[in-house]
């Protein structure tokens, strides 16, 4: 943990906010903490700041908090994901939220399998302290957004230019030649959505339509990798390029 | 699996192969193989090739393997990497080979737990089947190089030169602000090394002994990734950028 996220009813008027539970033992046990000592703490969706531990009991901790920068900008990526398997699913959502994600669309497609809707928790019980245990170790306080949708046209032909705005819309193919570079270094979006769909691939109907609905097919190279694994890769790889045509566009 | 990985010494003189275990049971169960039906395979260390079904039995699958294909080149990029704790490296092992490792070092560090080498199984007999796991999950026939060091100076001092030879040298750094491709796109070394440091980083003394020793401290951006998110991702982008450079190179 980088930094130690608050919920925003938690800081009472005065600055003071009293963690327990998981955050205390971890400020206790793991960051060792004692009264006076400062720490980086953040509000989930508010700024970022600096807290002082002003007591310790064994159930808390009270923290003097001061929080004087600005609210962290939004990751400019969002993915939309064909759901994975339970397993996969839950060590991703720290992942994602680490890596940096605006948001957070998971679909149904041929290849996912029926039950993983069912077998899924999805909810955000399970979720959010994925999340937020993933902006605590990148320090950023913005929690992605998360929709479910279990019909894939549905998504992609009638909800996805509400849900998500105007975006560089890229689809990972293992079958492109296109490198992620070649479609972002010049775009004209500000944010960008990244397709990424189930272990054994998009079938060609969904190829299409997300074609037909503006996603270019991009590919980070030959080799086929598991869908944690092109998760993480291709998001790393796009902020990658986004930054480095981002340093470059600023001189 | 997307390619079946055979030892060299199971495919007999007549090109047949006897695969038995868990190998057989992925052919019967997963991919639900029929007498006649080709599959994607491959020698460890060699060719790729084409097999076709001949006989199957509850205990074993016979397959007429034909090797047309080059062996394939070594991956380009090696990794010395600080050993993550135990659960973290078990889990490295075939994401590493998947995207793609000439060689992986693992070192100690500082900031590495001591016990980590202790209550690792670092054998062979762990991390080759996960190794190997890797490989057939990208098609890859390459095993990739193991070597365990317990005193870090003595490594960087004494024994990388000679372990993997000319190649340029990247550590990754959360506080660099140079991204890899300003270090890669113009390099003269055809291999690349890419260090990658222990939850919490390595220590000054650490980082000015890389230094001193030809590594330049590359960064993927502020956010703080965990140890085993921070490989993959760093993998994934010293490939695109590698592929990318290489593509301008070519045209």
């Amino acid at each position: 943990m980088n930094l130690l996220l608050l919920e925003p009813d938690e800081v009472l008027p005065d600055g003071v906010a009293r963690v327990s539970g998981t955050r205390a033992a971890h400020l206790r046990n793991v960051l060792k903490v004692a009264p006076g000592q400062p720490i980086r703490v953040g509000v989930v969706d508010g700024p970022a700041g600096t807290a002082h531990v002003e007591t310790m009991s064994d159930a808390s901790v009270d923290l003097r908090c001061s929080f004087s920068g600005p609210t962290p900008e939004r990751p400019i990526v969002d993915v939309l994901l064909a759901l994975p398997r339970p397993k996969v699913m839950r060590r991703l959502w720290a992942q994602l939220a680490a890596l940096g994600v605006g948001r957070i669309v998971l679909t149904n497609a041929a290849r996912v399998e029926r039950d993983y809707f069912d077998t899924h928790s999805l909810t955000p019980d399970t979720w959010r302290p994925l999340l937020l245990e993933g902006l605590q170790q990148a320090r950023d306080t913005r929690l992605p957004l998360v929709s479910i949708h279990r019909r894939f046209r549905v998504l992609v032909e009638d909800e996805l230019d509400a849900l998500c705005g105007p975006a560089t819309r890229i689809v990972a193919d293992p079958a492109a030649a296109t490198a992620p570079a070649d479609v972002l270094a010049n775009r004209v979006d500000q944010r960008v959505m990244l397709a990424i769909g189930p272990e054994g691939g998009w079938n060609p109907f969904e190829l299409a339509l997300l074609a037909a609905r503006g996603f270019r097919a991009i590919g980070i190279g030959p080799r086929t990798l598991r869908s944690d694994t092109a998760a993480v890769a291709l998001l790393a790889v796009v902020h990658d390029v986004l930054r480095t045509a981002g340093v470059e566009a600023r001189g």
